[in-house]
């Protein structure tokens, strides 16, 4: 790496900040301020805010055109929403000014599959700006997507594909405890999943990105949401669950072509989850069956594969890219 | 795809004719000849040698440039030689007309570590022409370099690799059983291992690239080659090898940085190895331990490998490139 990539983080809650500070760690990289909304973080230090000495004098701007027009800016590390449609307005300005954008926003992952014509307009001004835009993260953004597909790259044929995760939530961050509805009766989980308000946001994009990239053409996904009841009384340092109310959920996400099922995302995140893993399963020539022990940390996984992407993303072609159309994005 | 890449195939052995065959099967590739050094398939019509009725008509040149003679294109399939330096004379051509190159020489998937100036020379060629060549298979290119590598993308922090596969040769190819010294008393393999006669080729490539992309400089790579000797009489459809004489290997090679090992790639390869394998084992946050049950069968995944990189070649700049530098190749 010959030159710093100057880098600006947009989003200063638990995962921004850890991002902020990977990043500040990396010799490729130089870090030239943050962005948040809230008015109680805007105007403060950023060095202060993360805690991190060298990051002292450096500013928190309310928008990134406030922040554009102090310091110049390749890479923004994007951390607040998890809807394309949310993102789109805060990504629309950088992208307009060639800034690179790698994100979180779930739906980033394969953004054509619920907002094809915002995804086609963002392409758009990247393409005119220089910009490249891509999500990133672990989940969705790589066990259930890309590390299956690069597996498929020693395949000679592929038939089916089933990945499963078992995520132990007891030692995940509060927030995420909450999101798989901790603590709430079975009735109250259902109408909040129906409804869009819990579950895991990104297993139909990750199985779109998947299809998309096989070139299959699938006549139907499904996806369906259950509540996982306590068996017993559960405390965390976050929530208190009784027996027989929910401690987390089961998501799972169909694939058809021609009437035949190939495409299986099965994904339980629950309290106390025993024997926590990552199962991919590749029916083909060769098949192929990976596990990956104790499953992938989901946070730390996060901000790594942030940073780590950041780093590669201006080696793509301008525009809103899929996280597969990138250079391997690998740490150092 | 808008377009069929045009493709010959560079080696008719069996790996290149397995290629061929898969490559034809491809709706974005248009197979547009043979290339052979071997008088006794020059002349031939490659339909009628690879038993592909699609392919009959087209010819099996003794040269590129006799192909390139007769017929337009883009991708070149190399299945010859294992040295990068007996590649680089039937490369060069394609290098100098703009063609590109995806090879199983197992030197090519780092081919500066044994030939730095040579490998400079090609990429200058590549660079003045367009032209993209680079390695694939799955060991070199997959299981013991570029798959840990593609894990490390969600990595905070990488401290250790280690890397371990296991292959029951017995699953194997012929070739593959005489390579590994199935056969011959311990004092000749040990003979012909230090010769170089014998022996996986591309273990140190492997740990050169995996240490090339985390920007490890290593003070020292130890390669170890030992017999893997037969507990009883075994008989392949291939080959014999009586009790006490080598049935297969046992190879080994460790990256030191500051006087501490950091990476580990050790190969077993031996006839009726028990519970074949691959297992990656990555020290760092989060950290990841992955298995592969049964192993990454070799010769499908590398024949899988060679095609699926063809299709992803021209995306990536012109140059000789690291496996590392395309966009993920996956099956389509």
């Amino acid at each position: 790496m010959n030159e710093q990539i100057k880098i600006a983080q947009f989003g200063l809650g638990p995962i921004g900040l850890e991002s902020l500070k990977l990043a500040a760690t990396k010799p490729w990289a130089s870090i030239v301020g943050g962005v948040d909304l809230d008015p109680a973080k805007v105007g403060k230090d950023l060095g202060a805010l993360a805690g991190v000495e060298a990051l002292r004098g450096l500013p928190v701007c309310a928008t990134v055109e406030d922040l554009l027009g102090r310091a110049q800016l390749d890479v923004v590390l994007h951390t607040t929403v998890s809807k394309f449609k949310d993102a789109f307005v805060q990504l629309e300005p950088l992208a307009r000014r060639g800034v690179s954008v790698v994100s979180t926003c779930e739906q980033l992952i394969f953004p054509q599959l619920k907002e094809r014509e915002l995804a086609a307009k963002l392409d758009k001004m990247c393409q005119e700006s220089g910009a490249r835009i891509v999500g990133a993260g672990v989940n969705p953004g790589f066990v259930m997507d890309v590390l299956p597909l690069c597996l498929t790259g020693v395949s000679r044929q592929v038939r089916h594909i089933r990945i499963e995760r078992v995520v132990n939530a007891s030692t995940r961050r509060g927030p995420l405890q909450k999101k798989i509805g901790s603590g709430l009766p079975s009735g109250e989980f259902r109408r909040l999943f129906e409804a869009g308000h819990l579950g895991h946001a990104g297993l139909k994009e990750s199985l779109a990105l998947i299809a998309h990239s096989l070139g299959w053409s699938l006549e139907e996904i499904t996806e369906t949401g259950e509540a996982v009841l306590a068996e017993r009384d559960i405390r965390t340092r976050f929530v208190e669950v009784k027996r027989g109310l929910t401690c987390g959920l089961h998501q799972h996400a169909e694939g058809k072509v021609k009437g035949q099922t190939v495409l299986v995302l099965d994904l339980k995140m629950y309290l106390e989850a025993p024997n926590p893993r990552d199962v991919i399963q590749i029916e083909g020539d060769p098949p192929l069956t990976v596990a990956l022990e104790g499953g992938v940390a989901g946070d730390s996984a996060t901000v790594g594969s942030l940073v780590n992407t950041a780093r590669r993303i201006r080696q793509a072609p301008p525009g809103l890219r899929l996280p597969t159309e990138l250079a391997l994005p690998f740490w150092a």
